[in-house]
């Protein structure tokens, strides 16, 4: 394919963020052409219907509603996919790829569960696939693990990558609100959906997390794999408590590479190869770490090499125009590469790491805040202990707030480092105590050591 | 040059950022082959000495005292100059780029004074120049401003881009001392220079922001039209002031787009094109946004795009280390452009822009900090006022702090944003006053709208 001064892109969806993307490119085409050298055209959109409803408007000229015109015209150089989902998506992406066309999607869902399948398509018919936007909306975390800090072991990954997530936990804390009375509002204000667990119980955030995971780690990892708790449990009494104790609660996405497990009896055939830890919870971070400041719809990723040391990125994580930016990112690779025929100068990803293994929860090792709902506290405190104590697990602090004489009251306990296996297991025992009135509330403690 | 699987590297400089990267090389290029496809391996470096104190060793072997050797050695195929300065750098860096080989350099105080002849020569020479870790160190922030966010116009970027300031900054509002028991105190840490004027009077500052601008606005910035402002001025009751305003005070490299000129009589010749402001100076910025709780060595960049929005870069932006992560980055775009053939698929620089032009700090425009000394306070007002009041500028609070009757006190005004041309004028009457008994004290104060 010749590509000298101009580049012909085909997209396919032309909703929110596909309507965005449109925009962007005929605002800013010209910048990235004086920028590039190479002027990127679109001739044609696959919509789900001429009068669908959408933020920018597309010229009716270059629409059309099958998305076949658009992957099969021979003037088409670059595809875009942004109809989102697991589905129809892949075929779209598939049918591109087969014919040598380079793809860019911000389809997240799609990445993590079938990313190894497209990345071997690309591979095998010579081209690419692009997914900037995939992840962190218009933070370029991607490229970021994938290029710029390609000199370094990633130690730990912590992702605030879900913006519903965090305006939701922003809101709470900022105005002492209920989860439901502020879940409620953000549906009104179109920061939440109207069913809203793919957001809120982190399943969106897990994909994001599973992808990064990969990338840094040099192996696919299985989004089954990812430990994954949303935000439905937490309370305006657990934000109060974590600020009176310094702490913001956070939804965070964590990449940890742990120590290489000792071979165990019976396991020797393993070669053991690095472990990490992925996983999604709402966890408590100091006041101090700069992630408890990136507040409202943004995203932030934190990222710790073993070369850089700690840096952040922070943006916003959705929306049709942050998500455009990204999309745009990609286009200019993915037209640099045409024009020098370097489709796998960078490819979508290197499976580079064949021993790798994501930690079981059970075995991954954290500090904890716990809440108990007690009738008698003084009586309490000991038995508690006693639990604790039986399972290795050391208090930190205990805080017994005031008044309240004789009811059931919050008891909170900062507990030491444990694995979680153990912390369940007390948790379980602690919670048939007769005085304990419900079951305990847990969260995990990241102080960034 | 055919690069398949390995590429040999020769470093210029083997001190603190030298050894860094020598170390770094040997911890990771293992890890950076499994991933790129291509080895790096080093097989010269020139140091000043073979003793020379350095924080990692560097094998005698590869050591050597001439840099002609490295630079000349035709197995080298990429080479580093990580000696700083604009003298022997440049002669260094061109040698390497006329005999064709990329380079990769950590040095912004050369890219800054000299780099369009650095990228001509490049050019010419069918070559490519790196230069990543010359600004923010370890943050990624030139590949994300001229790769990640191509698709955008740059509203404004504003820069903590030299650590040994906001070291001083935080720990001035930390401790509530003085700046120069804290710039003592730095330099015996290793934090400031023994001659500090580089860092602390903002010119290392400005060569980061105008190696920025540069790239974000497409015309290459000459630094001598940066207007440059230290920290040295700056007192431990400006900190707390600030802080019970609301504000923490930070050296910010400033880069913002600001409305074409209107055509004035006389100089209509001249085509109105883009006009940025480009300057250092410190700053009061909100403690509700995130730049406020970049502390202490940190560096950070905020980016405000016209599609992506809002986004900020946060890391180390100095040390041997988080320089090294920058130097490998570069080291793997190099090999794989060599590889690949395709030096020239993002140049180092490309000037798009011919019309635009910087902005003379009396154009821009500002809200302001004041700080008087005065002696009798309820005379004063009235007569600061009306000054402010005829150069048009309006005061949006005063602050009388407690006690010190009949002595000279401080007294502080918020002003609304004005041209500097304007309020400069002011100070200088208001300096005049009889009762006013010291040099009015101004910051400038930044609410990122």
């Amino acid at each position: 394919m010749e590509i000298t001064r101009q580049v012909n892109l085909g997209m396919i969806g032309g909703g929110t963020v596909g309507s965005g993307v449109y925009h962007a490119v005929q605002q800013n085409a010209d910048l990235m052409a004086a920028r590039l050298g190479i002027k990127i055209n679109v001739v044609k959109v696959a919509v789900k219907a001429f009068d669908e409803r959408r933020p920018y408007p597309i010229d009716p000229k270059v629409m059309v509603l099958d998305w076949q015109e658009v992957v099969n015209d021979p003037n088409v150089h670059i595809v875009t996919e942004l109809v989102g989902g697991t589905g129809i998506a892949k075929t779209m992406i598939l049918a591109a790829l087969k014919l040598g066309k380079p793809v860019v999607t911000a389809n997240k869902a799609l990445i993590s569960a079938h990313g190894p399948e497209l990345f071997a398509t690309a591979q095998k018919y010579g081209t690419n696939l692009y997914y900037e936007a995939s992840v962190a909306g218009g933070i370029p975390i991607i490229k970021v693990v994938r290029e710029s800090l390609v000199g370094n072991h990633f130690d730990s990954i912590y992702g605030i990558v879900n913006g519903t997530c965090n305006y939701i936990l922003t809101r709470m804390k900022r105005e002492g609100a209920d989860y439901a009375d502020v879940l409620k509002d953000a549906q009104r204000l179109g920061y939440a959906e109207a069913e809203p667990s793919l957001d809120v119980d982190g399943h969106d955030a897990a994909h994001k997390t599973g992808i990064l995971a990969s990338l840094a780690h040099g192996f696919w990892v299985d989004h089954h794999e990812i430990h994954t708790e949303g935000i439905r449990g937490i309370t305006k009494l657990d934000i109060e408590f974590a600020a009176k104790l310094g702490y913001t609660i956070k939804l965070l996405g964590i990449v940890k590479r742990v120590a290489p497990a000792k071979a165990t009896k019976g396991k020797g055939k393993r070669a053991a190869g690095p472990r990490i830890q992925v996983s999604v919870y709402p966890t408590l971070v100091p006041d101090s770490h700069v992630i408890a400041s990136v507040n409202d719809v943004f995203n932030a990723v934190f990222v710790r090499g073993d070369i850089v040391g700690d840096t952040l990125y922070y943006g916003r994580g959705a929306g049709k125009d942050a998500t455009a930016s990204a999309v745009l990112s990609d286009l200019a690779d993915a037209a640099l590469d045409l024009r020098h025929d370097t489709a796998n100068r960078v490819p979508p990803f290197v499976a580079h790491e064949t021993k790798g293994s994501v930690l079981p929860i059970e075995e991954t090792v954290s500090r904890y805040y716990v809440r108990l709902s007690v009738a008698d506290r003084a009586g309490v405190i000991a038995k508690v202990a006693a639990i604790l104590s039986t399972a290795g697990i050391s208090i930190a602090s205990i805080i017994q707030p005031e008044g309240h004489e004789g009811e059931t009251v919050p008891l909170i306990l900062m507990l030491h480092a444990a694995p979680y296996a153990s912390l369940a297991k007390a948790l379980k025992a602690i919670g048939k105590l007769p005085s304990v009135k419900a079951e305990p509330a847990m969260l995990r403690v990241e102080d960034f050591s």
